[in-house]
């Protein structure tokens, strides 16, 4: 079946505005589609989509859905690779960088999907909706999960999502590090931090350090974790958090 | 690479020890690995990892990271084929009942990776971690997406993890239906519920309903949604959290 559709029958069934938004895909996703009506789809928000006879909307939730899992898993692959020496705390933390509402939503303006909606829409866009470019181009990455499969998909987010986008240098350095953080915020309202070890418990081969802090004598956090180092980064997230440290 | 690991030189090279975990993981997988270093560390918790000279433990965590987003997209296209008509709720919700700990602890032992740790451990197994089988399972996916791509990895779950070992009408039968579980738990208990309109916002396109759930008068639980079934389904959540009510 697929086949079929790379000889790309379908483009002679196209329509003047199915011609443009094939080439306006082309542009974005670098190269043309196969199955027009899943991009189609991509771009179909749920605040425009009608409901079926049987109370269904058709809408981009779908392959929003399905997008974003497969996106979750290109960018933790990419991680893996790019970081071998890094541990999964990391590199969680640094996915989440990558992958969250608003770093998705700008660089689904960069990419240009403004313009595609609005023509695709023909003017009616909801305006109103925070997260829309985010969404579609999770949509987007689901409709070319489907159409052109696992591979074609992580080399469009590897190539034209990733690396022009993100400065991955710039995100690594302000990356989970909360003790470091900590310090330098007391170290500027001058006050006084202390990491208390509360309790280690577990074998000797699996041991669980319980690890609180404190700022001018009060507790702000406490963190459990396999290693001291992990027990009081985690403590000092809890303590970034209560006090509102934005990095 | 591949073509040369397909070759399977490396077999000539194993020991007995090596030889055997190659056949276990045959049982398991379905087919021999390509490169059993990726299975020896997948079968390495944390708690039996070494601590190099540069103070990095080597452990499956970092595979249970990258099996962890694999088995996640996976599983959200098998129900985004199996449900063509149902919303990414369901969707997601449906999702977690079989992405989770307790779950893939169970499928784990179910799979025999308990014979598996015990042999390549040498009964040094560290009992005392709850959720080891899930996160190793986890890691065992991540091993086979590196060891033999997307493709087989898909496979691998579809046949050998999801039809075997998940009910899905079983699963489905009690997915969020948070609505009717409340309204169960009322009648039973003799209690007067009621789902308020508290507004609607937005303009004719896109609505978002704001619905309040009281339960003899108090209110329980607040939701928000793109249409009222939703707005009360989120409510009917919130409700059931408070009160601690089990599926």
């Amino acid at each position: 079946m697929k086949i079929l559709r790379l000889l790309r029958f379908q483009e002679l069934t196209y329509n003047q505005k199915e011609k443009r938004l094939a080439a306006s895909i082309k542009l974005i996703v670098g190269s043309k589609p196969l199955n027009l009506s899943l991009y189609k789809l991509a771009l179909k928000h749920v605040s425009v989509a009608k409901e079926t006879k049987s109370g269904i909307k058709i809408s981009n939730e779908r392959l929003e859905y399905l997008g974003d899992a497969v996106l979750g898993t290109v960018v933790a692959e990419y991680l893996f690779m790019k970081f071998p020496y890094r541990d999964e705390g990391f590199l969680t933390e640094t996915r989440s960088r990558i992958v969250n509402r608003e770093a998705l939503n700008a660089v689904g303006q960069k990419m240009g999907l403004p313009k595609l909606v609005e023509a695709e829409m023909e003017g009616k866009i909801p305006f109103s909706f925070k997260s829309l470019y985010g969404d579609m181009l999770e949509a987007l990455i689901g409709a070319i999960y489907l159409d052109r499969g696992y591979g074609f998909c992580k080399k469009f987010i590897y190539k034209r999502l990733i690396i022009p986008y993100f400065d991955l240098d710039d995100i690594i350095k302000t990356t989970a590090n909360f003790k470091s953080k900590i310090i330098e915020w007391s170290q500027k309202d001058n006050k006084e931090i202390d990491f208390v070890l509360k309790s280690v418990s577990g074998s000797q081969r699996f041991k669980e350090f319980v690890i609180e802090l404190n700022i001018d004598g009060e507790t702000v956090g406490e963190g459990k974790g396999p290693t001291k180092k992990k027990a009081e980064q985690e403590a000092a997230r809890m303590a970034c958090e209560k006090l509102q440290l934005v990095f």
